[in-house]
């Protein structure tokens, strides 16, 4: 999985889809004379969490403005009158994958509605396991869908709530929904956040010259140079206005329960999740990994760039060299050529290429975060053995991914996993390495500091290695195929 | 100079223009059925020399065919449509910077001219120092120039040669310039490579299905898994038939000069340039300079991306962690929002950003592989900084940059480059680090292998370092206000 | 209101507005293998109906699918990959005008939606009397609306009825609505076509390979060369599948009263709109313009494109020589420089000039067909005095235009028609001809074959003549500014 | 031959190429501080003569600045920016048709080039005959051709004239060239203008504000309200400067003897070319040919836009109502769908269509200007009688063309030119209609104002009908095989 933090997916990529997607980031400021220009900012720093399309929702006193556009924040947002366009002073805005076609535009957030209290911007990053089953019932009701986002069921039970508000219409509203979710909405007086009941999804309060930020991580505030005040916690609402910050609950306290997958990949390692480092947890599944499966090897070698902070934490605790055994290309577009079989054949590696003076001769330990069908994988042993490796040891700085999400992760189906399918050595020969091995769960936790996981209820939502899921899943009762399949190969 | 990699020039940089920029990338292939295909994957290996524009010339037995376009190899040549168009099995490719305007089409290169003896196309990576002499006398003669490049200088010489075949016009050309070049030429039959009598630009040889190639770097022939041959010598020309290759010599012999700047920042570092690894050489300057400048500190913190072998080397050699202090942000457009003052007041980072986890109260020695400007140094500087480090400790792991380049490395004027206009102490307190220091010059040469420097004759082109020129600067003696004020500077 | 057959709006236009527009055309097939492709040249020949926008959407038996796009549709639905996407054997498309921003593509029709019955596509030509006052009504009832359209109250009402199928929920929402509509509709069993109880706006049916067809007008018939069946009657629904039309009535029984615009000014020459041809009525409108004002002049020169029928009706009525005295230019850009001062100054025409060789020394009779607020007769009044025309007659061959229009045609502000605020000397003096007549009411209604006018019910909609609306104006009741502004004006 | 003012080619004409094409328009301006706006308005005037591409070379006093632009110039010169960056007072512009594929933008004129006396550049209307013989003797002497225009020929001419002054290389190199050739030139002190020893291609002198214009039609000065002061004589240079015009001769006085084509088809309407008035040689055209061909018919059709002067005349000589049996579709877009058989089947017509009230149970007679490969005027007859015609009469307002044309027009392969392949019988039962007819070469020459054709010498270019070549065709010596069939042909 060392292929994520591209700029477009790569020939081999395209065909495997070797890759966990489908992350969203969001971000909101309210009060501030430059909304706009800060919103294209943050969401600049979120990139990461997703490529393909961005928006922002502004409001300026009496309108609401958007844009929305595919393609990066800073090539979509990026002229000034994009930004002029985008008055007010206030902003909400998201980044996102997304799919070809006329509906793609319309599937961009933040989506935007004129209800009768007036306008209503909202960005989500999550994913509810019972969108499919409010969508069905708000359809037999009469509704009018224009995108196939969760997010937009959202917005219909905000306007079709019967309460006072739009405070109490939002609390409303998203007590019917179910699964994970960080949301950021805009009114024409407040901006509101939401974290899910168990808190899977990552939000953060930011301060910036006394007005207040919502972001998905903490690199979103310090690209502006904004304070961490907070995180948004689970089962919480937060309304900001020029009052301050207001904080509502809208479920029953309980412990928190994030992603364990934004400590292992989604985050960015300067990044701060719930109080934990994220470059400092990476470190830390690299050195528990170098404990538990050491390897008798001359280099350790990083898959980049996903895998350099396992990497340098694993050589740390090991003793050994850590050298750049793989060049990464990062000028990388969005596609390339469709070769003849005869190119295709010759292994062409447009974004990877082995460093023969680092690799040649050397029993090497090749570093990855984590492993998902594994083609990449294949690849890259096979060039490394190319460039003269004498043994090719392959470390997982996280457990073997046995089980599909439902939480806004885009997990291949279950039989393409390559652990649902395989035991550690059919693995290991399916890669074609000398060795391999996985972190354990307890030292994936021991990892994120905890002393072992609580089996009863567990610290972290980690059902992607124990098939432990946090929530009811609803929409897997709603007969859609896809769903269907997932849920048989899940069990 | 940590800025190079990158697919846009920020904002930051923009203003600033803390770079060294203006190298090339040349390929050419001879008789393979994939050829268009295969130089725009070898040109996309050597995307990290020129990101501005990129051409391909083919020949397909009995007509030529050119693409050229503005943008990265990966977007421009990436459709069906382009590659099919270049029929045939020569081909010739180009990568390079460029500049704004409707001229800027007619400088990508190949440039091509149907000549009275057949088409020619030719590629260029150097400068020449006699260009606008030759360029001056072939207007004079009534020659007609559609570009601004030197490259067309020698299409005309080529061209108003008296000689009777190609080969002999095109020696007959080469022997009129002085300066730096690695040329790849295509004509109706042959293939031909130059490299000036000092070969400071670099070009090597390979062989893929037993055809055979040229190219910049031997990473262009690994992303195909072709197979390197040898480096084309210096004051060597290569012809390249179906009859295999044919070596003439147009200069006297002497031993090689190349520009020492391949090793610190242009070449890639999985490349070998010369018989020497570029990864080795880096690692070795920050190696060096750990022996000649050590400090006592408790991280050891690479400037992305450009300076992470020597960081390596230098954390390996004194033993203080390697740590991912600065993260870098892949995701860059072209251009960003030209913000307003306040927004630009807050000091954005639009592509680095620090890892308060690494750096908070930490003593950091700062690695970065040569020092230009010094502007982004002074932001990097003030980054760690307001992250808590407690000290930063600047290492530059190449000598202080005193004297421009005339050999197609694109240098500021001479007023602008840090080290020609202060000592250390000043580019310290310049720069706002508690300590700084530059790898010496033998340092340089020791790292790349060499007891010491020749000064007789030395071993590299250093003049950047040292103001010793390799060649004749005829132009400067044209009185073009540039170049004069730039004779007046190195001196 | 000679610029109306434009691909763009030039200069003058783009500051003064003097032409109708905001008409649009529709079309729809089912059961054909070609059908996207029929639908795109059936809005092709619909064209002048609306030049700013197209779409189509197709039913292929499982899926719909969508095309909108801003733009000619000789441009947007030119390639085979847009065709080849609109799957399927049935589709609806429409053209329209529209304004900028983001929100236009969201304007741009037909309309989609997911029914719980089913999707369901609807493309309308017209306006709606009651449009805002339903949209308050169903967005307070939690209605979410993404378009500024009143197509899209339609469709929320279909969604929204309680009746069974989808065409009693077609019925029962029309029958809410008032005004102006020419509609087409497509389900998943379905081709649906409707027109207003008055029959304000046109809707033929026509046949080609034994397949049904719904448009606009005849000429979208005659491209594709298919077979006039009938006109949709007003007050008539017809429901077109696989066992042929079936016909409802939504209305009571009353006489037609189709727009007169239709004839003077939007229908294409060749249409036959309700039983008569648009041409002849044209040439019968000049007829009897000149029998009522006839003029002593040399040539009759037609303010071309739209004048020409007019011009050659009443050249034949008097005997007076036509002649091409204005040549237009057609190779007219979207835009146009906007020229400095001193360009300004020069009275550039850039879509008329005049042809000297008919004009100099000439008394010249200009027919056009209406006019809106004058300013294009100005110029044109002043560029033949310029060519040496020694009289100036301006013929109108349609009444004063006194009212704004509420059902489909967008006006300009009352105070800006020029018959509004000025007698009939003071608009020949403020266009500066030597003379200037209109057409009477009663000469129109004779140009389309009525012996006269029926007041107590007249047979065509004519208000913008006569202020007499076949309709309640529902949403003037409703305070915005601009409808009030109207209503005052209209009074 | 009715579908030349158009802007775009559409499916039939794509497949069958009947039109003459290949003309061009040049302007010029010196000393006029709006001269690039100006230039840009007077190749609007001007887009008739050439719409695929064009081009502004402008100079402010100490650099040339250079736009050149596929597409119409009101979408390409229609933007502030560009005109703001053709800075200066004198400027001279292009307009052309060009071809596909990556070589079209070197072609597009201007062509500029930086000699030794400082910058040149020329734009061209009209066909060397010698042009390929020049161009493979430059090539020989080294010369570097990057276009693939005569133009080129002429400035590398000027280039290598060892003459003095600027104007004295510019007569040495047109005393060179044969052919036909308007030509607008720029230096950095001079506007120069020359036209060929038989005035072929016309070029005019107008005046605006007291500064000079040249440009190919009157009509390029009517659109900025320039005054017309004379031609550019045959034969003649015209070289602006601030002192005024003034006038060289680099050939023998001779009578001119100038395109009649221009009259027939090229020119706009209201020019006056050479001292007649287009639209009433045009019309006078249609009255000869009522003289020569009468018909008994009851209306008369012109083919839109093209056959409508000389329809005017031809309905005027005989009395027959003038009517439009055929409505063009201006919103043509460049291209469209590439139709299934079976659309393609349905004999689709984009661009006409037939007026059914107008042409029903009638005899009509059609005029058009020319016929040159006759595939439209096939499909146009058809349409007719589909429409219901009783009889259909066809008059072309020219001689049949039976001979290919060198001197700038793009005429079709002889055996495809209908006339050339057919006698009048076959034509009439080629196209299908009940009669045809031509007008005669003498009629041609009546309809000119002359008495009768001189035929020792003629007082036009008119070979197309005579095959009488006013110059020497030196290329067809050349062994180009398109040249050497097009000799073999017109023999």
């Amino acid at each position: 999985m060392s292929n994520r933090s591209d700029t477009w997916s790569d020939l081999e990529l395209d065909l495997d889809g070797d890759t966990l997607r489908e992350e969203c980031g969001v971000f909101g400021i309210f009060g501030h004379p430059d909304a706009a220009a800060i919103t294209a900012l943050g969401l600049h720093a979120l990139q990461h969490r997703g490529q393909e399309a961005a928006g922002i929702v502004s409001f300026d006193g009496s309108r609401f403005h958007s844009e929305r556009k595919l393609g990066l924040v800073g090539d979509s947002f990026s002229d000034r009158g994009t930004i002029e366009r985008l008055e007010g002073t206030s902003a909400v805005g998201h980044v996102r994958y997304s799919t070809t076609g006329e509906t793609v535009l319309r599937n961009v957030q933040p989506l935007f509605a004129e209800l009768d209290v007036g306008g209503f911007a909202v960005a989500h990053n999550g994913n509810l396991t019972n969108g499919l089953t409010l969508r069905r019932d708000l359809i037999r009701d009469g509704a009018i869908c224009q995108s196939t986002t969760d997010t937009e069921v959202i917005v219909h039970l905000v306007a079709r709530s019967r309460k006072g508000g739009v405070v109490e219409r939002f609390v409303d509203a998203i007590r019917r929904i179910e699964g994970a979710y960080a949301l950021v909405a805009l009114t024409n007086k407040k901006l509101i956040g939401a974290r899910d009941p168990h808190g899977i999804r990552p939000l953060v309060i930011g301060e910036l010259d006394g007005r207040y930020i919502l972001a998905s991580e903490t690199c979103a505030l310090d690209i502006i140079g904004a304070r961490f005040v907070r995180d948004v916690e689970n089962g919480e609402v937060v309304v900001i206005t020029d009052a301050g910050i207001e904080s509502l609950r809208f479920a029953p306290p309980q412990a928190e329960r994030p992603c364990v997958f934004e400590y292992i990949y989604f985050a960015r390692p300067d990044s701060v999740v719930n109080g934990r480092s994220v470059y400092a947890a990476r470190k830390a599944f690299g050195a528990e990994l170098a404990r538990e499966a050491p390897a008798d090897a001359d280099v350790i070698v990083p898959v980049p760039d996903s895998g350099v902070p396992a990497a340098i934490g694993f050589a740390q605790a090991c003793g050994v060299p850590y050298e750049l055994g793989i060049i990464r290309n990062h000028y990388v577009g969005r596609t390339f050529i469709q070769p003849t079989q005869s190119v295709r054949e010759l292994g062409v590696r447009l974004k990877h290429s082995a460093n023969r003076a680092v690799v040649e001769g050397k029993r090497i330990v090749l570093v990855d975060d984590s492993l998902v069908r594994g083609t990449t994988s294949v690849k890259i042993v096979r060039m490394m053995r190319e460039a003269g490796a004498r043994e090719v040891h392959f470390r997982i700085a996280s457990p073997p991914i046995t089980h599909p999400d439902f939480y806004g992760i885009d997990t291949p189906e279950r039989e393409k996993l390559l652990a649902a399918t395989h035991d550690l050595e059919g693995m290991r020969a399916y890669i074609g390495a000398d060795s391999l091995a996985f972190l354990s769960v307890e030292g994936l936790y021991r990892g994120l500091g905890c002393e072992r996981r609580n089996p009863a209820r567990p610290q972290f939502t980690d059902h992607c290695f124990t098939g432990d899921y946090p929530t009811a899943l609803t929409d897997l009762t709603v007969a859609t195929p896809r769903k269907l399949a997932l849920l048989a190969e899940a069990d």
